[in-house]
């Protein structure tokens, strides 16, 4: 686990600043659960790789928890409980920290941070194409340039499996083997432990071959391959749906659509899309459709889409990709008394500052004049306020401009006017 | 442990938000550390009374790891190790949750909130004045109107007891028992345990009765009593520069001083403080000096003063003072279709004002117009936005005035005008 110092710690809070108004641009509520869990609920639909890497353990108490390596199941659990009776749709926006014992490895962290959304209630594909653009206007937020949305739908390979009476359990070891883009091993899979058709395991192995930006020929040869396998069909055509409500959107977004694509977790059902800039080889982030998830967690049939952005990920990339972030330009002050008498002048000064929202720093160590100074330089500070016995006569300080190397006799009542620059 | 829904998470955010500012004003930079620490290192300086109810367990790497119960050992950590040849002076903030097991109680959670700030490298009492006029400023930045700073100096009490050659360990127990008001046990123990002469123990005995808001009173009545303990006199003269420096600053702050008032902590050696509303019997932050932890924690001995806020507590004291939240008036919209081939428009006029920092929220329930309007109002949005076929072929829209129940024919290139009331 990492300690975050200023500069990264102020780049995580501008990341997690933009997710929230993200969320408040789309309406999307913030919630905060906790990261401590019951293990039962927060194992009940990991699948196995994450909850083996859960950090679990009993309370003193004697209950079995664990910290929570997602958002989802706690969000799930809000919604099957609680918020059971709410009106949908329910938009709901959750930002923090979450924990898997995995190992350290590029974009991979124990202690790692997400912004997640959760669309509740909607099956309809414009609640698809909604969380697609919200996820393309963070990424646009926080200022990142290069990046490509890869995007595929479960219920086209789901929807073959199926017709093909494969169970979910088999179903998902393929889907695991397909989301790390072992199709070999995933068509093997299906060949000899499910037994499906010859026609089947022709239809799977041209399929994941088919991907690419042109929409309408990707979408036409899935629907080609799939013909005869009508539930296949139908994710086609609802994948299409999205892409069209996106499109026509305006929002301009560069995408691939990969037949072959799964994600690892089982819960997904439909559209599924991920995040990847030129620069690293890990997604920014994970998406997709899960009609199933609340009925999983004891609630109502609940359809449902959502996704999880990760913001470490998300610093990384802007790191790589050398992305300014959008600060408010601000003079920081530091204010020093000449004599140990002069103390209280300078809190009173630092006080008057502060309350026109200018940064600033009293001089605490007791150091004379000159050595402050030096310390202000090397820590690029604007400006230093000199307060001294024969200035305050006249109701004056010292305002030493640190870059300039310059310095004027001011009075108190315009050091604000003159630092704002509007003196 | 709790969850946080829209209206109490908002509120939350919002006292972080002023945190970050508050820090932001002060020059301290922000750092984040992990929720999850080694044990050993939580432990070591944390109190019997922490240290027995931290969440502790083995990760799965075999190392014995708990969750931090408060900041403080994190920041020393740093301080000892990381930051070890920074120059002093350190200004440094964290906000985030904690962990303790105790009891569900008023004020009391097993996860909870707190922001925190240390001042590292300065022994001078301006450092100790700026962390009270600080903690000031946060709670006037957060709206609280009725609030009390109690303040004390630990230095007092033990620049008695160690003058009577009073062990540490037993000066300790003495403390805590001070701490939670138990005066007369606190003095059996003085007495008993510790054997202390009598003219000690009639010190103690009268000095615990000392306190209020005349400062030059309490602290001479205190002065007078700690004649001949010179350590005890050198505290209470330390706090009397403190109390006169915050005066000089002119933030106005309600104090009243204990003569009496120790914080159950072990690792303070100086300067104490709290704050207390009317409303409810428990502290909403808790500070002072403590010369000693860096030292503790390995690292070169560094003065510090420091102080952590109760996120938590400073709510529930805003709620129960009907504390506004300053925020942005806003306006916000919902965008609804009147059938399905318009979603692509309303997501596109929906992505507009988004653009121009308006919230808005699209149908996505595939509800009629009438059905979608009566959410909305039971929701309290602003206006609806009514795409549909016959006012498109105008490039223009229906937008409704929710509260007013009227509705227009706008063109939608002026939309955002007639939102943002520029029209």
């Amino acid at each position: 686990m990492r300690d975050f110092l200023p500069e990264e710690a102020q780049m995580m809070k501008y990341i997690e600043g933009k997710a929230r108004k993200i969320a408040r641009l789309y309406g999307y509520g913030e919630i905060i659960t906790p990261v401590l869990e019951s293990y039962e609920l927060l194992a009940a639909k990991a699948g196995e790789e994450i909850r083996s890497r859960m950090y679990a353990f009993e309370d003193l108490g004697g209950r079995k928890v664990a910290l929570r390596p997602e958002f989802t199941a706690s969000v799930a659990r809000l919604v099957a409980t609680t918020l059971r009776n709410e009106p949908k749709p329910l938009r709901m926006f959750s930002v923090g920290s979450l924990y898997r014992y995995d190992e350290p490895q590029q974009g991979r962290f124990r202690e790692f941070w997400q912004s997640n959304y959760e669309l509740m209630g909607s099956s309809k594909s414009e609640a698809d194409a909604e969380i697609i653009m919200l996820t393309n206007s963070l990424m646009k937020a926080v200022g990142l340039k290069n990046f490509v949305f890869k995007v595929g739908h479960v219920g086209v390979l789901r929807g073959i499996l199926s017709q093909e009476k494969i169970e979910d359990e088999f179903q998902n070891g393929i889907m695991q083997l397909m989301d790390k883009k072992e199709y070999a091993d995933a068509l093997d899979l299906v060949e000899e432990t499910a037994r499906a058709s010859s026609r089947c395991l022709e239809t799977l192995r041209k399929l994941v071959k088919v991907g690419g930006s042109k929409f309408s020929e990707v979408l036409g040869e899935m629907e080609r391959l799939a013909e005869g396998y009508e539930r296949a069909v139908d994710a086609v055509r609802n994948l299409e749906e999205i892409l069209k409500l996106v499109s026509e959107s305006g929002e301009k977004i560069h995408m691939i659509v990969e037949a072959g694509f799964a994600r690892g977790l089982e819960y997904y059902t439909g559209m599924v899309f991920e995040i990847y800039v030129p620069e690293m080889n890990i997604s920014l982030c994970g998406g997709g459709r899960y009609d199933r998830l609340i009925e999983m967690f004891g609630g109502e049939p609940t359809p449902a889409v959502g996704v999880a952005h990760g913001l470490d990920r998300i610093m990384m990339a802007m790191q790589k990709q050398k992305t300014p972030l959008e600060t408010e330009e601000e003079k920081t002050v530091v204010v020093i008394p000449v004599n140990e008498g002069l103390k209280g002048e300078a809190l009173k000064i630092s006080r008057m500052l502060r309350d026109a929202g200018i940064p600033v720093e009293v001089e605490v160590m007791g150091r004379r004049v000159a050595k402050a100074l030096e310390d202000a330089d090397r820590r690029k500070m604007d400006y230093a306020v000199i307060v001294g016995e024969r200035e305050l006569k006249e109701k004056a300080v010292v305002l030493r401009d640190l870059a300039k190397r310059e310095q004027k006799t001011v009075k108190i009542e315009s050091i604000i006017g003159t630092i704002k620059g509007q003196a």
